[in-house]
């Protein structure tokens, strides 16, 4: 397939593939997914059909592309390398999966300007994709009018076999169609080949029947090497049509141009070596030294940049005349995307004293949301398929369906994955929209890998968990959370915050609405049970991660430390102690790494190194906690599954009783 | 629709729907996914198709039956009562979700005999199923004969919308179509709600075309509620279809014969109350008080128990047929379905010396593997698409493959959480099968519901995972394991082992294979990078959990704990600082549960408590660690997200170098 003269496009394609050649060769790393069969398809959609601006990677009307076969990281460095992007150049190219480079392994969004979101944990980007398109149909709706259009852009995904192997993406997909995301545009890069062969060893289903079945608009290419056109042409019909996302099967040969290594499993896992990348020079007539890119190449590609300045300048004009048109509209908008919350708005955030009425806190959470959601618009969740458990609608104000995107309340389905993955696009849109997700606290074990994501993608999603522990009830060990605050607090850059009472209900909201604008998640965890409202409680302790919520006449003889709904305990506790003569103080510690991001006089002031007599009490598991009991203090907590009984039994049952508490921290005095 | 006389049938129908409905009215508690519509189908398969023998619920050839959609548990504890197992009496019936009955919230194998696997989580059981048919196949491929089944019994599932929205069922069922499943028979309750209200809200995909496309043999059963006969047709049509799996598609009406609530969303998340109870008991010509069951329901469905003491003897006599003509086969089976061990079977776990060379801890599991699959040949197991990295593959003995059931390597495809609940499905066959599934360390995070239900419903699975820390290098950030050790080791019931070399690789075997003969999973981190031998390190070692690896003379200053890949930092860090005149204890810990199991006497020979200066070394989260180091120690641990690099580099720079375990245990001695 020597091949003599080569089309402009066909040199821009094999550019890609060669620049990615060459960075894997150097890395000698396992694992680098080279483009040669996704690179024409690529190249269609950045070339022909993508709307972006190299110069400015964050311009807000830019179309989205997510390469959710995220181990091809080297095709979207080299696209943004050829497409004229400051953020990736050939000596970064050279730096390929090298110590703090701008080109890791997997895209990450964090670390190179031009990438959307993270990607490399197969299905998260096809998921992701579709918060993407929820989010840019949510604003459309929102602040276009009939004469302006200022939000309008694609969302262009390249998946492959692996992708649309994950539960993940079937989740999302199914809610995709559902959801008639028409300007959402899929190319499935079908290839055959896995890491471990043949997709034939495992893998044999109709994809695009399942498709179909999800309500997608389905197409396909079946020469997705060479036929540029057939591509173009699959993406214009996609674009026709408007109320279902288009899913368009490319069919591709894995590795293709490589004499001996194409069509096998071989280039999925390793590099090529010295002597094929000779063999697949010669075959596809390249005759340019490693990292070497013909200047026509270079030339055509970045006419992006030229074509990018005047898709923004255009974008801008509209806008103006929006904003002249529409003041109020347009402040709203610019507020969105400059990321600001509006003055004041956490004056909404109710308070409460001991008096008021005991309540679960995820009835606390509710209202915070719906009081929030008054003054921050920007608000955009729900649950999957807890909605009237997990109390999270915005009330009143409509739900997010097809034909109704300008709503707010969003019914994921029994799809906590998906929903988490989607909430991460909503994010990382860019556009100062603040998605939650909520389910379980339990369930978070199935979407985990979006909440870690999540944090390192720095993704501001809010993660509203309820039934936080075996207070849960009657529906036994499978629902009730034991582990799982340990499991999700261990996890960097994730705050997670279970508070005691409404007081701190409302401190947990200030915190994640905050972190959200700040690109972070926050975590948090409510009740499902009833909890009274605490004298020592506050919405600023909070915000610190730990505090004294009581506290002795001088130094303390033993401090108890609660968090949630055993905080009261701790309280009742000290009381009875503090009658008997005995000094006790009770600190609220519902954001560990809050408090560990306070500084070491305030940590000391709360929790003083000499007082060794220390008692937790949360009803989940000790796991972490000798952090702060040391190896002098104790716990209560639990360290077994849980069981089906009515929460209060088992609360009771397992020890989180004031007489417990007691016993323990009598114990501890001596 | 008041009903004049009832048919036998529909008289069982209507005791299995009002047991459920007394018995959610008395608990009161919400979610009790009252059994209205899915009752009909249930008891045709009860009493028309299954074999079983309420009198020996774990009668090997028994057909298995599934609720995966587990928030009916009533329904199954109604059968089971119905039906004549010791298991669930009335009063049981009496205590549905009290303290330690028998009747839980959801449906759980280790608290109720006749309960297969644990659901509730939704999408489990039905990914369980499929490897509860996987189990079926496997060993009726391998043992047996032309004229002699000894292995022969289908698995039936009841799933409902919540199960099919899940990823993990789409995984699995992807799977079992792949593999062409034909004794696998999945009843979907198509009822149309779901908690939050209609489907119509979020789920409107076609999910009969979706099973099509998976390759499954579906049909459609339009009268769920009433029409029994077609229920029998289709589960007959099922059987006859041999090389694929069926799904039977049966609409029915959730609530059915509530005059008020059936076809709500209100049926599906509390009680009916009082009066609806009334009027439904009206409405079905229900004349029986509260828990009575008309004698004519419990004599017929009671045949049960003759029926099945017939299907035991004949199974018995045809075993004892097999027996005599397959004495070998014969006694292997009765091996495999005891639950035992061959003799000296871990005589084949290799042993190391200090001379021998560095590997990647994952190739010494690859040689455990391979020399226990030699004498162990239930061993059955696989890689999510990453076999060649996981390097689990049991070699010469072929895939697992639809017409090669009897081989052991199976493919799951990039399905992690599939994998997961199917490997618990094929534990829970109860057939002494050892089920392993791999991944990288990392996507745990993709199958934590499973791996914590392996754990929860006693299934001995073997999570086999590699690339278990920041030297997984390259991959970056998204594939390098920081808090997930820490995750999993908060699971209650889980072993969670990382050995450092050659022996303790053997060591994590030998747990592991022990633990999945007492139904106990074991999850094993192994290294992608070479880790020298280590002189002081033991198969016995690993088997207490933790133990002394070099020990100073005398009573040590300082002990460094070590673990996995980090353990010969913590030797050679040692040595130097003895060679430097300090007294230096290197403790290896590679399993914190089965250490804690200890008694107090050796984990104080171990970690006295008086040495409180005490340095852990591990390349990951120092979460949880302040339990061995206490408030004095310190960690070399790394508490962000890694980084893409090549793996030596990327340890070096968080500090898991010898020089900065020197130089924090420097600064411990002073």
């Amino acid at each position: 397939m020597a091949v003599a003269t080569q089309s402009l496009e066909e040199l821009c394609i094999n550019s890609i593939r060669f620049l990615a050649i060459d960075a894997v060769e150097k890395a000698k790393s396992g694992h680098p997914g080279l483009p040669m069969g996704a690179a024409p398809m690529a190249f269609v959609i950045w070339d022909r059909f993508m709307r972006y601006n190299p110069k400015n990677p964050k311009w807000f009307n830019r179309d989205r592309f997510i390469l959710s076969a995220g181990h091809g990281s080297m095709l979207q460095y080299a696209l943004l390398y050829l497409a004229g992007y400051d953020s990736v150049t050939i000596e970064d190219i050279k730096q390929f999966r090298q110590w703090e480079s701008k080109t890791p392994g997997h895209p990450e969004n964090f670390m190179t300007a031009g990438v959307e979101v993270t990607t490399g944990p197969l299905g998260q980007g096809i998921a992701n994709a579709v918060g993407l398109a929820i989010a840019e149909a949510h604003l459309a709706a929102k602040f276009n009018k009939p004469d302006a259009k200022i939000v309008d852009h694609y969302t262009y995904v390249i998946l492959g076999d692996g992708c649309n192997m994950e539960g993940v993406s079937g989740e999302a997909s199914s809610f995709a169609g559902h959801q008639g995301l028409g300007k959402l545009i899929a190319l499935y890069d079908d290839n055959h080949i896995s890491i471990d062969g043949s997709t034939d060893v495992a893998f044999t289903e109709d994809v695009s029947k399942r498709f179909e079945a999800y309500g997608w608009h389905v197409l396909h290419v079946k020469e997705g090497n060479t036929d540029l056109d057939a591509i173009a042409k699959a993406i214009e019909e996609a674009k026709s049509v408007t109320d279902k996302p288009s899913m368009i099967k490319v069919t591709t040969t894995i590795g293709y141009g490589s004499p001996n290594k194409a069509n096998t499993a071989g280039v999925h896992g390793a590099a090529l070596g010295t002597d094929e990348v000779k063999l697949t020079r010669s075959n596809l007539g390249w005759e340019y030294e490693p990292f070497v890119v013909p200047q026509d190449a270079v030339n055509h590609m970045r006419k992006a940049v030229e074509r990018g300045a005047g898709y923004e300048a255009e974008w801008n004009k509209a806008f103006d005349a929006y904003k002249a048109k529409y003041p109020q509209e347009a402040a709203e908008f610019e507020r969105y995307i400059s990321g600001k919350l509006p003055d004041g708005w956490d004056q909404v955030l109710p308070t409460y004293t001991a008096e008021d009425k005991a309540l679960p806190t995820r009835k606390h959470s509710e209202t915070c949301l719906n009081k929030l959601a008054a003054v921050l618009p920007e608000l955009i969740g729900g649950s999957a398929d807890l909605t009237h458990s997990n109390l999270t609608e915005i009330k009143g104000k409509g739900e997010f369906q097809k034909g109704q995107y300008q709503n707010p309340n969003i019914h994921f389905g029994v799809r906590e994955h998906g929903m988490g993955a989607i909430c991460n696009g909503i994010a990382l849109h860019g556009s100062g929209l603040i998605p939650y997700g909520a389910t379980f606290l339990i369930f978070t074990d199935y979407m985990r890998a979006a909440i870690r994501l999540s944090a390192l993608s720095q993704a501001g999603s809010i993660w509203v968990m309820t039934h936080d522990s075996i207070g849960q009830g009657e529906d036994g060990p499978t629902h009730q959370p034991i582990e799982t605050l340990a499991s999700l607090r261990a996890i960097p850059k994730l705050t997670v915050i279970r508070p005691a009472d409404g007081n701190e209900a409302s401190g947990a909201y200030k915190v994640a609405i905050e972190r959200a604008k700040q690109n972070a998640p926050t975590l948090l965890a409510f009740t499902r049970q009833n909890v009274p409202n605490l004298a020592g409680t506050s919405i600023e302790g909070v915000t610190k991660g730990g505090y004294t919520v009581v506290d002795s006449e001088g130094t303390p003889e033993l401090i108890i430390i609660g968090t949630g709904s055993e905080l009261n305990l701790a309280v009742t506790a000290a009381e009875k102690l503090t009658a008997e003569g005995k000094k006790v103080r009770v600190v609220s510690l519902p954001a560990w790494d809050l408090f560990e991001a306070q500084d070491a006089a305030y940590r000391e002031s709360v929790l003083p190194k000499a007082v060794t007599k220390r008692l937790a009490v949360e009803a989940g598991t000790s796991f972490g906690w000798h952090k702060y009991v040391g190896t002098e203090g104790d716990t209560v907590t639990i360290d077994r599954f849980g069981a089906s009984a009515p929460g209060g039994v088992c609360l009771e049952k397992f020890g989180f009783s004031v007489d417990n508490v007691l016993a323990k921290a009598k114990a501890l005095l001596g």
